[in-house]
């Protein structure tokens, strides 16, 4: 049967819904887990104040960053103010403020749950693996639901208010603008931390990680929270809008040719079916006999399998194309490779981390050049990955009709985002049982808890190296359907204009190419943008930590009642990363308007091709390079090559550090650069193609 | 007045012979330089019979391997030998064969003259900087001009024997594949040995640079010669061929329209006219009141100010485009802004290197981070310089005809390339006076001596930041031209094969984004390759020096008459090298040929996109990082920030050690990798039209 729209509509509205009270549901078991130790208690508050403190000063930069940039989209954009239609660019403003909005929400409601639910699991330790295991992917999957819940609903309630699909990506613009800024300046946060009490506890002092006595221990808590949280959930949100968007620009242009909403219905129908599949995944969850990384896995296959098998029956029950069916299929295929791929090279059981491991026994030059090497090399499956999935994808649906092979390729990015609902639940477990840990030690819960929260913090490092992994390979196929969107965008505009549109972005067009080389740069200088902020705040902050064990009597032998200043080296982190998050996004944005400028749509067809390619490939690698770095030091602290203290462990210590603002600040903040200039590349698609100086 | 194409080749052919004669004066100059130190003359022998056994060694290997190309070539190419045309397989295999003993008889040569103006400029920094700078320099001057000479003089023979210009290709690409394997295993080689010396010597020891004790330097002065001579003048000889090659193959396409060998005349005319300048350059260059950097620079604006003047009057007088000019001027410039670029970054009085000196006191994670970053920032302005360059050529040679914009960016190359002659001098200057330093430690010359020798160095370091930027550029330039010359070729075969040719390359065909993304992980996988090829092997060299200073007794003491054993060091390099020589190209040529297959002459359009860019971005990120790491090194050395023996100088040995590989072996190998992929993408051109599975 053929069902109109407006059913796809209301039914990802329900479980949108539906997925907001899971949600709460979700949130209430958590907070109703026991929780009584008062040390505990006092130590997750200083985490939490840190962590609203620092998201509402991000948030009130953000909002006037925000409110310049819609007062830009009302005199700018679609079309500038003064050539017609002042309401198409006001309601722009509003989508855009929308998304704005909703990512933020997301954000929030994350770091809400997830500041109750680290004090819940490392309480829940005391009774046992399998209750705190629960705690955390709970908790996590509070802000699962919440993020992916507000996707579709965003999504399907401007559907509903306005068919004009353009609106959509400014949405889009506005959920991936904020990440934009909310990933750099978490990522920037939790780094400075995390290196700063790493260097000065670990390395100098051989203190114990999350020893109470380091100063900069809770601005690392805080970190993960504003961090891999809020940022993490705002990097998905944004991706998963933007294969939405990408796919129903496309969607709309085909549907005018049929003359009905089936593509668009299409799209809304396997967005909800994922979210609907995650919220059975994660509520049929469990830890049981195996490891608890064997469990976040299961539930990845079980909802997998549910999304697979309810689009069969969706296809089959409402005449969508099989075709297409197959394209979704496509995309969940690079997910597995993806996968796959990123596991052996940061799996302490396969050679290359065992091999880091060992050449670091010569010195932390060789641990450097080893990690950049494998990371390097980690690079050519994913992208042969991807590149295969969208070929498939594309030539899976050509033959159904003039546009449809584009749809195929974003339909496999929404068929590999379908599932990410069970995907953030799985990544915001990793830092609250981060946390967790830090609450048992600095709560003195004992050797026993201890070992619980370690195993369930390594499973949280496994499974968040492959759904990075999945992150990008999920904004790699979106940025390709992005451009064929921009490429729509674009004819539009000049059949708009009564000029000719073009066909598509030739390589030897030089124009096409020049752009190509400058979108290629873009990806370079913005993680270098991002590691040079974490590079001189962490900087601040260790000159910090010496000083309190310099001037802060007793704190370094431990003597009971002397605590070291938490506040300050917070501060440090706060003032540091509100600085620097900015310049790196404003910069790409800035060189993607040049080059629009200057060199008209084929430049920018040429820039967003180098910008996906070399930022695909430089955030596989240094994602790829910080995991297997993290990993050989801890394969050498578990007693090989030397073990703990050991030269090579030193070395190994060296290459954690180069390794995770690679893997948590600059690596993941690729994707969601490559987001932004494509989605404002398509908003921008009239200008650039009116006022061009070297076309 | 319009003079006949023999008149340009027979120009090409006498002033080719005569940068021959003016080698030959050089090299008599430089031998007849006194030198009478025993001491000096035994190891400076050391070096040289070290230097010849593994370049014997290697050229046997690499025989072989030609040799089995050469049969595949005779089996397949340009057509398969059982689909007609065989004369034509043999041509192109003695081509092939041709530029391989080209490039092999360039570096022997390289390296003949290297070793002994070595002696003699360590001996003549007795009498003063001024003598031992004139032995420095001529001494690289011969490789410079044998170098350009071949070039010249093989191009020109080619053409006076056929005028198939595919042939040229084959030409090319024997030179090209000797490059890459030859610039692989002394780039292998050199920082195996550089690496290992250091790290026991210099960090864990404590003694001197080059100190006689090191069982490892005398492996270290061999690593100069066979990598930094021998390599880098394989590596320029083949792009200054590529560049010819690109240009004649689209001049000949062109000149079938204009019933003259207008076009073809230019290229040979321009090439032997920057041979020409060069021979004038080299002559003049005196070392006057000014620094050694200075005197050389000096001689490279001499040299491109007689090029412009000299092609401005040709240009008028055989009535070739004034816009085809342009194009070559085009060129130039953009080895001006990638001159100032990696200036920039890698110069001590610049913000990069002292920012990366300062974050060295914070420990050697700091130092890591700060390099990648600046890095990667790095690669912006050259990467806009090379686009914005083609892009020029491009325009201003459109509005000729049809053809003449890819003309143009080839000629653009061409222009770039044209003083190659000086820069191979300038470059070749380096090593020779690394080694110099090395012997007048050896040999006891004393400290003022060293002071001299030291300067002279240091001169050799800036200068080759500048030149390596230069060779980037100039692949880049010469690739984007070769990417020309593969349309070309395919159209071409297609007319033959009577089936329909391609006009350019689309982004959103699925088949060449697929193609690209494969080609952009080429570099990353290739430079990793050997990048891991120097970290096992530095591993068993350290060994090795631990070894000896363990077992041979009164060596660390200095006592006279021990000497280490030498030759085993030299051994480990050679066996090291030459194992790992093979893959990393074999695996990027395989890839090449797999993609092709698969996807036909699509794929490969965007295959040799995705390397372009991705290889350029890659070559410049650890050519620039590496010269910054080093000169950070120095920075902190020359007394700023802790000085000698710090914790801020040690990290920066780290960092040091981490970009020698980066700069000397990974990063300008990459220049050659690329041009080999174009070169067999533009060979197999009939055999991807004619067998591709997913076309």
């Amino acid at each position: 049967m053929t069902l109109p729209f407006g059913f796809f509509i209301a039914a990802a509205i329900v479980i949108a819904l539906l997925s907001f009270a899971f949600a709460v549901w979700l949130y209430m078991w958590v907070k109703k887990q026991p929780s009584s130790n008062a040390r505990i208690a006092e130590v997750a508050t200083y985490i939490k104040e840190g962590a609203y403190t620092f998201i509402k000063k991000e948030y009130i930069m953000l909002a006037k960053f925000a409110g310049a940039v819609a007062l830009l989209i009302i005199l700018f954009l679609p079309t500038p103010i003064w050539m017609g239609k002042p309401w198409e660019n006001v309601g722009m403003a509003a989508a855009y403020i929308a998304g704005t909005v909703f990512s933020a929400v997301a954000g929030i409601i994350g770091i809400r749950i997830a500041t109750i639910a680290n004090m819940k699991t490392a309480e829940a330790a005391q009774r046992g693996i399998k209750p705190s295991f629960m705690a955390g992917f709970r908790g996590g999957a509070v802000m699962g639901m919440a993020v992916v819940g507000s996707t579709v609903l965003g999504v399907a309630l401007l559907m509903l208010i306005t068919t004009n699909t353009t609106m959509l990506l400014g949405f889009s613009f506005g959920a991936s603008s904020l990440a934009l800024f909310a990933k750099a300046g978490g990522g920037i946060f939790t780094k400075t931390a995390d290196i700063s009490a790493d260097l000065v506890g670990k390395v100098e002092l051989g203190i114990p990680e999350d020893d109470p006595r380091n100063p900069a221990v809770i601005a690392d808590n805080v970190g993960d929270n504003v961090g891999d949280v809020a940022g993490m959930g705002a990097d998905l949100f944004d991706s998963s809008i933007a294969s939405m968007a990408a796919a129903l620009v496309l969607a709309g242009v085909l549907d005018k040719g049929t003359g009905s909403l089936i593509n668009s219905s299409m799209v809304l129908c396997y967005a909800a079916t994922g979210l609907l599949a995650s919220i059975i995944g994660v509520f049929l969850a469990r830890m049981g006999k195996g490891s608890p990384t064997s469990a976040l896995n299961k539930s990845t296959y079980i909802t997998t399998g549910i999304f697979i098998v309810l689009t069969a029956i969706e296809t089959l029950l409402f005449n969508f194309d099989w075709r297409i069916w197959g394209a979704s299929m496509a995309g969940l295929l690079v997910g597995v490779i993806i996968g796959i791929a990123s596991d052996y090279y940061t799996n302490d059981e396969r050679k290359p981390v065992r091999n880091t491991a060992t050449a670091s026994a010569s010195g932390p030059a060789f641990t450097i050049l080893s990690g950049v090497s494998y990371g390097f090399i980690s690079v050519l499956l994913p992208l042969i990955g991807i590149g295969v999935s969208a070929l498939v994808a594309y030539k899976l649906c050509y033959p159904i009709g003039e546009g449809y092979a584009m749809f195929g390729v974003a339909m496999s990015a929404v068929g590999m985002l379908s599932i990410v609902g069970m995907i953030i639940s799985n990544d915001a477990y990793g830092p609250i049982v981060d946390n967790a840990r830090g609450l048992a030690e600095m709560g003195n819960l004992g050797d026993d808890v201890l070992e619980i929260t370690d195993t369930l913090d390594s499973a949280g490092n496994t499974v968040k190296a492959i759904t990075k992994g999945f992150a990008i390979g999920a904004a790699g196929l979106t940025v390709i359907a992005l451009l064929g969107a921009f490429l729509s965008e674009v004819n539009e505009a000049a059949l708009e204009l009564g000029i000719e549109g073009i066909k598509g972005f030739d390589i030897m067009d030089p124009t096409v190419f020049f752009g190509m080389l400058v979108g290629a740069a873009v990806p370079a200088v913005f993680s270098a943008m991002l590691m040079l902020g974490v590079d001189r705040n962490a900087q601040r902050m260790v000159e910090e930590i010496h000083r309190q064990f310099r001037e802060i009597l007793g704190l370094k032998e431990g003597k009971p009642g002397v605590v070291p200043e938490y506040a300050r080296c917070i501060e440090i982190a706060t003032s540091g990363a509100l600085r620097e998050l900015i310049p790196a996004g404003v910069v790409s944005i800035l060189l993607t308007i040049a080059v629009g400028f200057f060199g008209g749509v084929e430049a920018i067809g040429g820039f967003l091709c180098g910008n996906i390619v070399s930022g695909l490939l430089l955030a596989l690698f240094m994602s790829n390079a910080g995991g297997l770095w993290d990993n050989a030091k801890k394969y050498i602290e578990s007693g090989h090559g030397g073990g703990k203290g050991s030269d090579a462990h030193k070395a190994a210590v060296i290459g954690d550090t180069v390794g995770d603002p690679f893997k948590d600040t600059a690596g993941p903040s690729i994707n969601t650069q490559i987001t932004v200039v494509s989605l404002i590349s398509s908003l921008m698609a009239t200008l650039f193609l009116t006022f061009s100086i070297f076309r």
